[in-house]
């Protein structure tokens, strides 16, 4: 999506070979319109997928996840990280353990929200390795709900997420497609 | 509104005298319609104010102040809870204690995001006792923002955050006034 890819080389700073900032605009503070460009994208993407909800973890996603959302008509279910186990017997829970922030939470989903007529569009703003998506499709299966597609905002293309999830038989439709990163510059995959 | 307190009678629950859940519309499954129609009342509540940016917390009040800051035209920011304290130049910060929970977190802003010149709207889903606005309101003045205005969806009219906000000078615009919640009962305001 060439508006992300112009936006990311404008305002995105590479502080290193692993971590992009783009708080400017979509993490910390959140430019509404590219979010509705955005979430109108996704909806063409995955618009034959007939797609029930949309899925995101808190709280990155969540402003993508509701343009997306709203452009195919559908409700939008977010996942919340908790730092420990709660008990509830509606909620359903997995561990995500990030690698790169050596840190562990609880994902969590209420079972009332999701069931096994459900086709999900999963919505997150970036893709590592894929601990987050990885968690979300484990509690989207719990409820044998449809994991329909996963949608990304910033792959980076050099970690091993994206492959994963591919060779696992899902649909991932990144906008922009990160190859490598090192201070101060930042090279997407040609496509 | 009218639209928000039915669905609130319809769908949420009272736990308690003190907890309304809305998990079904509002803070886990989002009513992305409804997410609108909120948005386009608080703009038009809020249309002289000249707001320059929409300022919310994460994760709940994300939703509505995205439909918010799409309805005024303006970008959304979005302050982070942190558990602890954590060292970076842009970043002021804030402790909020939550006497309901029992719990502290420190809130975050990047100074980057907003300053002398921004008129700032103030949105959140829930209006207790007001310890979140307060520290988001800390924040806000720390940069020598202007706090035009707060906009909550759900006021606990009983607890003392509306009152405190309200005697300090602040516009606060609720859309659904709680009167009294008991096991199933939900009482409104009359206005």
């Amino acid at each position: 999506m060439k508006i992300l890819e112009d936006r990311i080389l404008a305002e995105g700073r590479a502080l290193n070979e692993d971590i992009l900032k783009v708080d400017s605009f979509i993490n910390h503070q959140v430019d509404v319109e590219l979010m509705k460009a955005i979430g109108k994208d996704f909806a063409d993407h995955f618009k034959d997928k007939n797609i029930t909800k949309v899925v995101t973890i808190e709280s990155s996603g969540i402003a993508p996840a509701l343009m997306t959302a709203e452009a195919l008509g559908v409700p939008m279910v977010i996942m919340k990280k908790q730092p420990s186990k709660v008990l509830n017997d509606d909620l359903l829970q997995t561990v995500v353990t990030s690698f790169t922030k050596g840190t562990s939470y609880e994902l969590t989903l209420s079972q009332k929200f999701l069931d096994e007529n459900d086709h999900v569009l999963f919505i997150d703003d970036f893709l590592a390795n894929g601990e987050a998506a990885t968690g979300a499709i484990r509690l989207i299966r719990m409820v044998h709900a449809t994991v329909a597609g996963i949608g990304i905002l910033i792959e980076k293309s050099f970690m091993p997420g994206k492959e994963k999830l591919t060779s696992a038989g899902f649909d991932v439709y990144s906008l922009a497609r990160i190859k490598k990163l090192d201070k101060g510059k930042i090279e997407f995959v040609e496509e």
